[in-house]
């Protein structure tokens, strides 16, 4: 059973009604359902406004995937917390990044980079699959289509990813590293670009089907809690 | 100073009018002609209609960087002439593999792959760097347009290169990793994927830089000439 | 369940008294002996003298990862067969190659590279871990002993690897990357280097469990059987 | 000419005996020392006790690559001014971190891992080149050996390098991915992990020889200056 907490800043659907008819529970909500269809996944949401900020020890303690969902409130989120977010990255728990959580403070302190880019409201995006044996790509077909999604360009800055499993092509001209991975101590890290709050995205199958196939193979199989720099005596030689 | 070959097939030129008229004195000359404006570049050309298939060991031996055109005759290629552009590579001889070179031999043995991708005729691309600050997209804007141009779209079957510096857009529809890096024994390789024959791509300041700065980039300073296995007592512990 | 088949040249056991005190039953009887303990895992054994040298259709065909011993006769496997391997691997066969495969036929036919390295007989070596969250070091210690292994040492002249999970170091002053990872194609590689026929390598438990980890791995949930080059009509835009 | 700035926190020099016999006007002068009889090079140097720590704005905009030697106060280090340093690196400044430099601000945060590793005092070490043709191995032999050298031993907790240069081998036992190279926005980073204060390791004719190597390597040709998401309109389609 893989524990996946499903952590959004849940801000814009309260505060615009376009947003709010789209999700009228908030993203959190509409990507725990689709995940807790799943028998291996068994998932819980958060969001800033609970105590402590939605990232309380006790809940990134037994979270063995976390997903991103933030836009607006990136400021807001305790510096604190987001260091212990990437540090339990370190230990061994996966991240999931989605969409405007390419700002965010823990991927950009596990990143180390602007993780800036070009951006531009309402576009037609078609999702490519450069890395079709990759296991977030498993049962997707070679593209699919999302008739409407804010368009993210180039130039992404992020380190080389370990993996780029898909690209998006934009009808307005541009194109995006849309599914990157990154291996950051023993944590998996998987961002992906599509998930505009304006839009259905996450009710969007293939959408679906990408997020559940990251959760799976975000979660570690061991973990680290110890960062000290041992000094050991001399081995047998 | 950099010795550079400019290795074509140098059937469709002769042999299609459309070609001809966009190149007379076939593409290899095209590209000669403005690699040799650069004062750091020494540029010959060569093709499968010459002594040894323009392959001869004199020519390999005396060439840094070896740029390929091939479409219609990969498989008028000899094999050991194959064999030895691969081996030369090894050895630190760059490697530039233009557009339809994808399926030749010498760029196969040394990827592995079937190097196979999707492909339509006339298409209009904007090649995006993602990739600034690599030698090869030097000068470079963050994006140019090819009017016409062949489109090659992803599932590209190569190995995961060590850089990617550009991404392709089509009007149709498609994306692809139009200009990657690869490293294999002492060789640098750089596949780009613009230049069909019909069309005056060859011509285009854009990508005149890119093949420029790729012939820089190719060069290695060391080469490496023994591939034995040796066998050396134990060192001093 | 995955359907492994171990390959094994089979000479120097019969060939050798050394080797046959270690290995009476060659060595893919050895691997395939623990292998066939672990219940998701399903063994059989094919070597060079069998028909079709032990890489018939029916054996590829229904083989998910394939382990692959080698070291006095790689010449004599039929250049065909190589590539039929080749090719079933980037279908999305797995590939472990084992020791002084390092120069078979397969291997070098994916990587493009010499393959070749420095080695001396019978040295101590202790096997270090560089990438503890990876699926291949699952459940292994920081570092473990080989009493006596066959010194492998830099520079090994491969193609980089996509992951380096273990490091070896040689009592007699050197290192190497002893187990590195590879995709080509669908399919995934695993090089590993201890395994002289002389040593009781394969009877060592740590070195039993990589394997074993490196099969479960190396089985890819995805194939692919047609490797042509499509031309799609332009997709709506 | 490359405007170089070597940084020292430059404290066990003056509170070692044993340190200020091997380095008496500091690590920095030393290496400052062999740096500047290279034309190419124009070097000073500057300590944790200059104004605004040695990291002025005047010093930071007018260094092409920052050389980081630290050991004992990293903490010490003032948090903005460590924001500083990442961001010109981002900008396109090379950044050279030697030895007890794992642990710095500025590298941890560019990083965003926890840079740990095993250590023990005096050892003996032998440096192998596993990436002869890449330009930090210029001239360099197959291996080299230090006669004392503080032993840095795996696990290294980094992000998987887009290069590994160099693997140590130490005589207690261990080795040690001991130069590895990332590339972090438009600035590249070069990791060596030699040089322990009470050995001469900077007076070492192949360690000068990697670090100057280092130093023409990290010089970026581009700079990027503006960090912004910025919002075009689409273009022509």
């Amino acid at each position: 059973m893989i524990n996946v907490t499903v952590w959004n800043e849940f801000y814009n659907e309260k505060n615009s009604e376009n947003v709010a008819l789209v999700y009228p529970d908030g993203i959190h909500s509409a990507i725990a359902q689709f995940l807790g269809e799943d028998k291996d996944i068994k998932v819980r949401t958060s969001t800033l406004e609970d105590e402590e900020q939605g990232l309380s020890d006790e809940i990134l303690k037994n979270t063995d995937v976390l997903i991103w969902w933030a836009h607006s409130l990136h400021g807001y989120v305790r510096d604190d917390l987001a260091e212990k977010v990437r540090d339990r990255v370190l230990s061994g728990m996966g991240l999931i990044v989605l969409h405007s959580g390419h700002l965010c403070k823990p991927f950009k302190l596990l990143m180390g980079t602007s993780c800036t880019l070009n951006w531009r409201d309402n576009d037609r995006e078609r999702i490519w699959c450069c890395n079709p044996s990759h296991p977030i790509a498993f049962g997707l077909p070679a593209h699919f289509e999302l008739e409407s999604e804010e368009m993210y360009g180039e130039f992404f800055d992020i380190p080389k990813p370990d993996d780029i499993i898909f690209l998006g092509w934009f009808k307005g001209g541009e194109v995006f590293r849309s599914g990157c991975t990154f291996n950051r101590g023993y944590g998996k890290i998987f961002y992906f670009q599509p998930g505009h709050e304006e839009f259905p995205t996450y009710k969007n199958i293939n959408i679906q089907k990408v997020i559940t196939n990251a959760v799976k193979w975000a979660k570690s199989d061991v973990t680290r809690q110890d960062f000290e720099c041992p000094n050991p005596e001399a081995l047998e030689v």
